[in-house]
């Protein structure tokens, strides 16, 4: 499936809006072009309507947040909606502040999100634990389902079902689900988590791939997720075979990403996709 | 000629004030320091005035526009102009807001410009399609040109007339006039347009060139696209031997500029002069 | 001393809240990444308070101020005060607008700042040089010290003083003192100067090193400035060999960084330790 996706972003280009943080944007927008998408940056109230009116998807992204760029993620958010292109909320630190936390929740109050990317975390600040949904607990029908996944799983499902998103949780293991499906992702390297921004920017891929499968947004994401993760794998063993470190890593990363095609990603991908409604029935 | 000018930038080392756009701000201040000048990057209303009046040049960039550095741009535009140092104006988007458009329209409007540097349908956005000057027709004198450079150029030297500015419409062939004069500069590699900022770190090249060449700016700017332009054909044969991608591209870009001399850029540069008044009375 | 130190940071990962200037916030929050910490950049007034009691020190650093990052300064400053957690100043641009002096005196005159650390220009503005402490001449004593670094040492000594922190005097000769002791560090290489952010990252890993060391800070800078200065050796070591430029450099830095460890930084650390009392003992 997702071999040809990666293909279709190359011919479309899509344009893709970023509401995102001064520290990452350069490598958000280096890796949108690299995977195929063309980055617009703009950020200020007076221009994102237009701009998002502009492009194929919109990411917003919490990193830097101030009361002038938040104002932006509304109007911005609820033109997307208008228009009914992809929006992408990956919510960094939220839970770390009080703005933070407010800010995300007024988003998802006022904006529908097609996709929401996050650590374990901040899925699980955006839940309310209180209102886990208990008819899908995965434990008990999956014993060797790690502790962790599992409830990452159910954080990422229960968000689902509240927000109509798209959930992507990642991880060592990297989880999306619709609440329909559920995928788990096996592929990348805990190098990723040393430098700053490879969330941002597989938030910025996604946005990239969504924006041209609009018909399979849970394949995007499924897509985005492992081919990221590719990326980091290739790195890593550039580096590791030449004993560099950080700063190779995150040029080699980019690299990978814009000579990333179908072939590599069928050959690499590690993907196990799972029938969340048939798995509750074999369960009961 | 352009030989010299390169050297003279790492000699004198201009300071070059810049109110440039978060997204590729650090590859601004990086490729200005390779090519031998110091960037200060300030954007606030408040200080602005002075940092300009410290420095030899001033790089306006609409990348990232707000209510806050738009002031900025102006005021320091205006320093600029009453101490007689080059400003260089990017329109990055102009056309693509209202914003956008309507603040280079008031830059436009409110400071001379020495410089304006930008791709073809930006450069068409600022010239009223109406008033093109209808004299300077060089289709029908060169029928070898290519529509697109034919079309470019006309554009080029009539925003020149209107302006004052030297212009530079940079794409596959880029253009630069001072309405007398015009350059066809046939260096770069496509590749440049696959990674964020190269428009953006060849207004901060130019405005300091410019600034240790203040009574040969269109010899300046000629420089400048062309010495970027051998950088993206260095870093690109860097990667097509080592089958590397554009995060590597990015870094040989930086390492061509800050190894530059005169030599390479005579060797490899490509530039076409054209004297505008002589070609229009051979055409009469 | 310093090499257990450096360890200890990879441990303990403390959270670094960085206000800083959105032309380096990248690099600086890579490389506290690659020493071991864990960036958090997060500049509104809104929630700077709250960011700053989840970390374990705060670098305020001065390269691209506004009125709204300012009072997040401001109130970042004394909420790490409250804390007692480490609070680092890097003064970038200091006497180069009123707006930049005029903050940097107000941060110094409303927050106990725990280190310092500018260029030699950087801290003279923030001496006064009227009252330069008369008592601590050293250049009488050490008629082999360089006129430069004499001057230096003299301006360090009484900016620690006066203010109570740990002073790094950074330049070809790095000086470090906390006004009882002093360190001459001669690591690093002049290539450091041709890229821009070397100050702010060094701003960055000081700070890292301090939320570790509460009890040595003048250890920890010491540590930060040497291990900085190792890291541009390497790499400039390394762009040599291959005939590469800034663009590499700056790579190879990161690299360094992030492969550093207590042996690399045993064998080449050039620090020089001298207690300023007893010299000023042996001196009358």
């Amino acid at each position: 499936m997702t071999e040809t996706m990666f293909d279709r972003v190359r011919e479309q280009a899509p344009h893709i809006h970023n509401i995102t943080n001064y520290v990452t944007a350069h490598d958000c927008a280096n890796i949108i072009l690299a995977c195929g998408g063309l980055p617009v940056m703009a950020d200020d109230p007076a221009e994102v309507m237009e701009i998002t009116a502009g492009c194929d998807a919109l990411v917003i992204n919490t990193g830097t947040p101030s009361e002038r760029t938040i104002r932006s993620m509304l109007l911005a958010g609820q033109k997307a909606n208008e228009l009914g292109i992809p929006v992408i909320l990956d919510p960094v630190g939220v839970g770390a502040s009080k703005l933070r936390t407010s800010t995300v929740l007024r988003l998802l109050n006022e904006i529908h999100f097609s996709i929401i990317r996050g650590n374990a975390s901040e899925i699980a600040t955006l839940n309310d634990s209180n209102s886990v949904s208990k008819g899908v607990d995965v434990s008990e029908a999956d014993k060797v389902m790690e502790k962790r996944i599992e409830k990452a799983l159910n954080l990422a499902i229960s968000l689902s079902i509240k927000t109509g998103a798209v959930i992507a949780v990642t991880g060592e293991t990297d989880i999306v689900t619709d609440s329909r499906r559920a995928a788990f992702i096996r592929n990348g390297h805990p190098m990723m988590s040393r430098i700053t921004g490879t969330g941002c920017m597989l938030s910025g891929v996604i946005g990239t791939l969504s924006a041209s499968h609009l018909n399979d947004l849970l394949g995007a994401v499924v897509t985005g997720v492992s081919v990221m993760g590719i990326c980091g794998e290739l790195a890593y063993e550039k580096i590791s075979v030449r004993k560099e470190g950080t700063g190779s890593f995150l040029v080699y990363l980019m690299d990978a990403m814009s000579n990333m095609d179908g072939d590599m990603l069928k050959n690499r991908s590690r993907v196990e996709m799972m029938d969340i409604d048939r798995y509750m029935i074999n369960k009961s």
